[in-house]
C-alpha cells in the first residue's frame, strides 16, 4: 500500500471539530454515515445539512455512504428470485449490491448542490479503491487518491460509496460486512485526513452497555488496542478489521452519533493519560456456548485436530482454555455462538474416534461472556483478584477464565450477565 | 471512432438465426431487451432462457438489457425528493439511473449462471463506451472492444448495461431516450456483429399501424432510410440516432418480439428486391398543430428569425411549407405537436413585430399527419397523385403537402386519419 499515509503527521493537527481549534487551520475530515442515516430522502437530505455545517466550519471533506436501509436486502431477494434453487455468482453479486452505495452517492451529492454546495460523486472505483479478487469479500490493496485529492483542491465536498472497489482488470467488488467503515478509514489513511467520523446510531463507546448497566458512561478517548479487545468482547460498535486497519495506519477516528451533535468517542494510539485509567469499560456477550472434550491424552497434534475440525466446518471459536493436568490427561474447552453448537458437535465426533479410548464430547449452553479491558492493567496487578472478589461477592460463580495483555474474560451463567457486569462496572469505578 | 467496424464484411454472413443458414458458421449476435422484457425476475428468466436457445444454435452472444421497468421512474422520484425545490446535478443523474442497468446486468447474469451457462455482465464503462460528457444525453464517441472480445473468446455470454457510458475522465453518463438501442447498434459495429436483435414488444415494423389498417402485414425486410422515415412519421419502434447510427456502420439489425418466436423485421442496407416495392409502409401521427405566419414579405432571413426563435424555445418544429407567391408576400407554416403550440406562439409574437405590417400569426390544432414512405418512388412517378386521388376519392381533404425522395407527407384533419390510412393502404396494395 505505497500510497498510503503514515503516522508521521503530527498529533497538533489531529483535532476533532467541536475541539477547541484556531479556526484558521482547515482540516481534511472523512466522515462516514450508514445506512440507517441515509434510509429516507429526509433522512440524505440530514446528512448534507451536516456535512454543509462541517464544511462551514472550514474543513474539507470526504463522506462515505452506505447503501439505504434495506436496500441491500431487496437485493438480495432479486438474486435469489433469478437464480431459484443455484446459487447466485459471487462476482455478479457484487455489480448487483454495489448498485446500492451508487444510488446513496448520487443522492447525496445531489442533495447538496441542491443546497448550493458543490458537490460530486464517486463509487469506489473512481476513487482508486483497488481491492484483491476475493468478490463479496476483498480486501483493499491499494488506493490511489490523485483524483480524490485533484477534487478537493477544486473545492469540491466528495461522496464516496462505502463497501465497493475494483479489482486490477477493472471488475467491481465488495468488503464484505463493515465494508463502508472500512472504506472510511483507509481512505483517510491514503488522503492523510485529519480524522475520520463513524456516525452510526449510538453516541459513542460506553464503559458498559446501558441497557444492562444505566449508570455507564461514554469513553472520550480509547486507545485501538482497548477498541479491538472491546469489539472481540461483543461491543460491536465497528468490526474488528476497521480498527486493526487505523491502527495500522494510525488514522484517528471518532465514532459518534448521527442523530445529534454530541461528542463521541475518539479512538488513537494510546497517550500517558489513558494508561493512568485501569479499566477502560466492561464488555458482555450473551448466547454462548461451550463445547469440552474431555479425558484426552495430552499429545503434540491434539488441538490442531480439534480446531482443525471446527473451522473446515467454518465455526468462529472465541475462548479457548487449556489445563495440563500431571497425569497426562487434559481437557480442552472452548466457546462458540449457541446457534453453532450442534454443527461444532457434527464436525467433532469424527475427531474424538481419533483421540483414544476415553475421551468424550460435552456442550453446554446457556452461557455468557464478561470481560473488563484498559491497556492500565498493564502496570497494575491485582486487577483479576479485584475481578473475581466482585462476583464472588455478587454469589456469582465463574466457569473458564482466559486472559490477554489488556483483557480478562470469564464465562458465567448467562442469566447472572446482567448482575454481574453491574457488580463488575461498580467494583472498577467506571462511573465516576 | 476508429475501432468501431464497417460495412467491408460479405453480407453472407449476416444471416440472422430462424433463417437458413448452416449449422456449422458460428456468428456473433447482439441482443437487446427493454424495460418491459426484464422488468420482473421471471421475465429475466425468461431472457436468460432466450440467451440459452440463441447459444444453443451455436452463436456467441452480446445481450444488451435496459433498466427494470418502473425503475428508472423510482430513482428520479428519490432525486425530485432529495433535491426538494431544487434541480438534481445532471453528472449525479447519470449516477443514479445508471444504477438501473447495472441491477439489471448483475441479476441476468446470474440468473444464466444458475442455469449452468458462463455468463459475465459489464457495465457501460467497464465495456468500454466512451462518450462525451454531455450528461443525461451523452453520444458515443469511442468503443474499445478489446475486453468484450477477450471475454467472447474465453467462451462468456456477455451481458452488457445499455443506456450507459463513461467520459474519457471516468464520469458515469448515459445516453438519453432510445440509449440502449443505440448501446447494441453501437455495440454491434465495434465487435462486428453479424447481426443486432432489438427485442420489444411488437413484432416488427408493420405496412401500417394494425390497430388502425387491421390488414397491416409485417414487413419482412426494410432499409434503413425507409425505417427512419417510418421513425419521423410516427412509427416508433426506434428511435432515429439508432436507425442512422446502424446506416452509418452498417449494421443488420432485426426487430422482433419477446414475447414469441416470430421472426421480425430485418433493417439493412437497400437492395435490388427492395426497390421493385414502391411503397414500404404508410405511417401516420396524431395531436399535431400548424402554425402559420401569413402576409410576410419574401425577404432573405426571414425563415431564420422564425425558426431561430421556435428553437430557442425548444420546441420540435416538423413539416415546413412554404410557397413563394408572386407579389413578394408569402405565407411559411409548420406543424409541431399539439401540445407545443401556445409556447410558440408565445415565442413568434417578438418576431412577428419585426416582419412588417399585415403579418399575422395563426395556430391551429386538431391536425394528423399522414406519411407513404418507399426508397421504390425515387423510380416511380405518379406516387403523389395516386395517394392524392385515393384520398379525395374517399372526401378527405389534404391541407399541407410535402415531400422527400423517399416520403410523401400530407396533413389532415385529424378526425380523418383513420379513414385516410386504411385507403392509402388499399390504394398501394399493401395487405397483398
Amino acid at each position: 500500500m505505497a500510497e498510503m499515509g503514515h503516522k508521521s503527521r503530527p498529533a497538533f493537527l489531529r483535532v476533532p471539530p467541536g475541539f477547541p481549534s484556531p479556526r484558521s487551520s482547515v482540516s481534511l475530515i472523512v466522515q462516514k454515515y450508514g445506512g440507517t442515516s441515509v434510509g429516507t430522502p429526509e433522512r440524505i437530505r440530514n446528512v448534507a445539512r451536516r456535512i454543509l455545517a462541517t464544511q462551514a466550519e472550514g474543513h474539507r471533506i470526504v463522506a462515505v455512504v452506505s447503501a439505504m436501509a434495506g436496500v441491500t436486502n431487496r437485493l438480495i431477494e432479486l438474486a435469489d428470485e433469478v437464480t431459484g434453487e443455484g446459487q447466485p455468482t459471487e462476482r455478479e453479486m457484487d455489480v448487483l449490491l454495489a448498485t446500492g452505495e451508487q444510488t446513496t452517492i448520487a443522492l447525496t451529492a445531489m442533495a447538496l448542490n441542491a443546497m448550493g454546495a458543490k458537490a460530486v460523486s464517486l463509487t469506489g472505483a473512481q476513487a482508486g479503491i483497488e481491492t484483491d479478487g476475493v468478490h463479496t469479500k476483498a480486501r483493499i490493496s491499494n488506493i490511489s487518491p490523485a483524483g480524490v485529492h485533484g477534487l478537493l483542491d477544486d473545492g469540491y465536498i466528495i461522496i464516496l460509496a462505502g463497501f465497493q472497489g475494483k479489482t486490477a482488470d477493472g471488475s467491481i467488488t465488495t468488503l464484505g460486512r463493515g465494508g463502508s467503515d472500512l472504506t472510511a478509514i483507509a481512505m483517510s489513511a491514503a488522503i492523510n485526513a485529519d480524522l475520520c467520523q463513524i456516525y452510526t446510531d449510538v453516541d459513542g463507546v460506553y464503559t458498559c452497555d446501558p441497557r444492562v448497566v444505566p449508570e455507564a458512561r461514554k469513553i472520550e478517548e480509547i486507545s485501538y488496542d482497548e477498541m479491538l479487545e472491546m469489539a472481540s468482547s461483543g461491543t460491536k460498535v465497528m468490526q474488528s478489521r476497521s480498527v486493526e486497519f487505523a491502527k495500522k495506519f494510525g488514522v484517528v477516528f471518532e465514532v459518534r452519533s448521527s442523530l445529534n451533535e454530541n461528542p463521541g468517542t475518539i479512538v488513537r494510539e494510546e497517550t500517558m493519560s489513558m494508561e493512568a485509567v485501569v479499566i477502560r469499560g466492561v464488555s458482555l456477550e450473551r448466547a454462548q456456548a461451550k463445547v469440552t472434550i474431555a479425558g484426552v491424552r495430552d499429545l503434540p497434534g491434539t488441538a490442531g485436530k480439534i480446531f482443525g475440525a471446527v473451522a473446515e466446518a467454518n465455526i468462529l471459536v472465541d475462548m479457548i482454555v487449556q489445563n495440563v493436568s500431571k497425569t497426562g490427561i487434559t481437557d480442552i474447552s472452548f466457546t462458540v455462538h449457541r446457534d453453532d453448537v450442534s454443527k461444532a458437535e457434527a464436525a467433532l465426533l469424527p475427531v474424538l474416534a481419533t483421540l483414544g479410548e476415553g475421551a468424550t464430547l460435552e456442550a453446554q449452553d446457556g452461557i455468557a461472556k464478561l470481560s473488563v479491558v484498559g491497556i492500565g492493567m498493564r502496570s497494575h496487578s491485582g486487577v483479576a483478584a479485584e475481578m473475581f472478589r466482585a462476583l464472588a461477592e455478587a454469589g456469582i460463580n465463574i466457569e473458564m477464565i482466559s486472559t490477554s495483555e489488556i483483557k480478562i474474560t470469564v464465562t458465567l451463567a448467562e442469566d447472572q450477565i446482567d448482575a454481574a457486569a453491574k457488580v463488575t462496572h461498580a467494583a472498577f469505578g467506571l462511573a465516576e
